[in-house]
């Protein structure tokens, strides 16, 4: 019997190389994706095309975190474009919303322990995005240990709730070259927190420029956006 | 200066004496309350009644459970009834909702953080749900830690993220008595699993059972349900 793993899907290329590297190690995926104010429904889109055949399930969880703003992805504030890779790696970028990846994870947890599914994938990155908090190792490894206590069926010795990471310490570089080597169409991955209204990549804010930087170290065409 | 806090408000007996007692602190509460897929939306009702006058904001978050099912609280198992105080001291009862309260303090910590408060109540307690993983003290305090690693603003020496649970080792009746020395009025709380349509408690279930109990051993009348 396959290994159960949930997985946090945003239909980006970290998330999408995330999803095949879990596959390779033989886990049956149940994705989960979200719907919470972000401007761009255009990424759940994105999340369904990059699930579609490799999942066991995909589902879509309903949030609403314009409740509290506070962030360019879910107010009004405009995305930044153009930035150099300096400023990129300095502070925290307003495109981080508060607290966005312990909401997601404990989701992925409660329907973890309804699978009885000891295992949860996030393609969080620290090297590129190391202005996230929620991006470190050091935060992930708290969040584990405290899935373990949170929940009724984990905590054991053998049976430990584990927050896999497989992106954490490689370049965008890196993670592309692990996707392409997994067979991942990043033709169908949407990696842009601005899209145009059809679904096209703006080319300019901060994850546009380092899913560009990525694919141009490795002297590669980006297929999608 | 108010000291700002987070407080999570089912508008049940133990949420309005953690109000209370926040208050009774000197915090400034802006209170966070769930539509969860949760069978009563009568639980919103008496939030709304117990924050009335008593909070600086009432916020209710839209999060749809039922997506993962596994609990009599969303899905359609029935809410078991008239147990003894053995029973429902016992194992882990099927109204527990896999990961609720660390889905509800991620929510509470993303408000907190637009908001740069330190301070978030909740009104756990350990005794009579013992059953209940993410009501033990050791949960709190590593949920605690991973707030402060979580987030942007938190973390330092001074400005530490509290998770504050004034009842998690009180009785019943200790909390009822508390609550009554800070005036508060249970007859607005709604604490049953599986009230009537016309908001009256069923009498039956846990949650009615043990505060029926913590009346009792105080002599008093229950004014609410």
């Amino acid at each position: 019997m396959s290994k159960k793993a949930v997985l946090l899907l945003s239909g980006g290329l970290d998330s999408a190389t995330t999803l095949a590297i879990a596959r390779s190690e033989g886990y049956e995926v149940y994705a989960l994706s979200f719907r919470y104010g972000q401007r761009h429904a255009l990424e759940l889109q994105a999340a369904a095309r990059v699930a579609q055949g490799n999942v066991k399930e995909h589902k879509i969880a309903e949030i609403d975190l314009r409740l509290f703003g506070g962030s360019a992805l879910t107010s009004d504030i405009a995305v930044p474009k153009e930035r150099s890779m300096n400023a990129i790696g300095e502070g925290i970028p307003i495109t981080y919303v508060p607290a966005r990846n312990t909401i997601f994870l404990s989701f992925a947890l409660a329907w973890a322990e309804v699978l009885k599914a000891y295992d949860i994938f996030i393609g969080v990155n620290a090297l590129d995005f190391s202005g996230y908090p929620d991006c470190r190792p050091e935060f992930i490894k708290v969040y584990e240990n405290m899935a373990n206590l949170a929940t009724a069926y984990g905590g054991g010795t053998n049976q430990r709730i584990r927050i896999h990471t497989p992106l954490i310490d490689l370049t965008k570089a890196e993670i592309i070259r692990k996707g392409v080597a997994l067979g991942v169409d990043y033709g169908v991955t949407l990696s842009c927190y601005d899209p145009t209204p059809n679904g096209k990549a703006c080319g300019m804010c901060d994850s546009c420029l380092l899913r560009a930087k990525g694919f141009k170290e490795n002297n590669m065409n980006d297929p999608g956006g």
